[in-house]
């Protein structure tokens, strides 16, 4: 049985928004996006789903999903985790609200060890990978090559799933359109409440609609 | 039979890429991208590439494809040509050399009478058009919003196909760290000599390998 994975956190989470979004707006809109991941993958007919968090970290008391504690980064926190895992692990990050069921259902039926979605700038925003014990991670800085590479040494079987929904990780002012143009279920409606869109010559950008 | 129809200017072209590249090298890499999207094209087995470009900007003249002048603009030119056509069209821009032959294959195939594949932004990248006579474009703006709409006033059933090497059209320097990262043909060798990749602890970033 497939398990999902989440790293998540909240508190002070994705500065890079904030000329967008204030602290306290910002602490909200990071948990409407793990809601709509962990629904996309409740669609996906994935019964368990792990969210990995510190402590400090507060995950939503009504999600129907277990918390796991960690203290350590990232890359040390899931590779702890990976290493008393038996069975295939889906790992997502909480920043992809883009993601649909058929996402993870495609993802998750493909006959190769391991599946790289990479995110833009070399980044990675869903592995997946069926024997966990014999696979670790290494985040930030090129990821995608580190987890091509670190496949490839595991002598795992490899397939780069192309999406551009799965590379949108919302970082940036300028990724909430595409939550307005592509996304769906709290995590739009709260963007859609939030901001209206202009529309110029280039491309649709972000304005707020109390200005 | 298929055809594709790829807008193409070389002169001036990408002028957002000027903090990464001098005006030759521009005129040099659009040149190379579109080598590189055609190679894609006829590896699919579309025989008939048509051009469209202006009298000022050259295409080579040993790739095997029509050259279609017009002076219009991009909108006027592409609607007056899809007017005379009665065969699927498919219309791609010459700035997605991450572009294979199974993305047009697949999208090709499809069953819809209109595949959209949206850019970043609200961006439109990549249009297949079964009956191009029932069809406009209007690219610029919220581009995406207004194809899907255009094929929904002509009651045409749509796929908005998810691709995020289909997504990256090459506009700014940090588009170019894509292109070698999943990138093939000219426009990689190219980006490959020029350029080194710097990896920090976020994203990968273009550096110039003469500093």
């Amino acid at each position: 049985m497939t398990k999902a994975l989440i790293p998540y956190k909240k508190k002070n989470a994705k500065s890079r928004l904030s000329p967008a979004l204030t602290l306290e707006e910002r602490e909200s809109f990071v948990e409407l996006m793990l809601r709509d991941v962990v629904t996309s993958i409740q669609d996906a007919e994935i019964e368990e789903i792990d969210i990995l968090t510190t402590p400090d970290n507060g995950v939503p008391k009504d999600l129907q999903v277990n918390v796991v504690l960690d203290e350590n980064d990232l890359n040390e926190a899931i590779n702890e985790y990976l290493s008393h895992e038996k069975e295939p692990i889906f790992i997502i990050m909480a920043d992809l609200p883009l993601v649909r069921a058929e996402h993870i259902k495609d993802i998750t039926s493909r006959p190769e060890d391991v599946v790289i979605v990479p995110g833009k700038g070399g980044g990675t925003n869903v592995i997946f990978v069926k024997d966990p014990s014999n696979f670790h991670v290494k985040y930030y800085g090129s990821s995608f090559l580190n987890h091509c590479n670190i496949a490839k040494d595991r002598e795992c079987s490899t397939y780069i799933y192309d999406s551009f929904l799965l590379s949108t990780d919302i970082d940036e002012p300028h990724d909430l359109v595409e939550i307005m143009l592509h996304g769906h279920g709290r995590s739009k409606e709260y963007v859609l409440e939030r901001f209206d869109m202009e529309t110029g010559k280039t491309r649709a950008k972000i304005s707020s609609s109390d200005a």
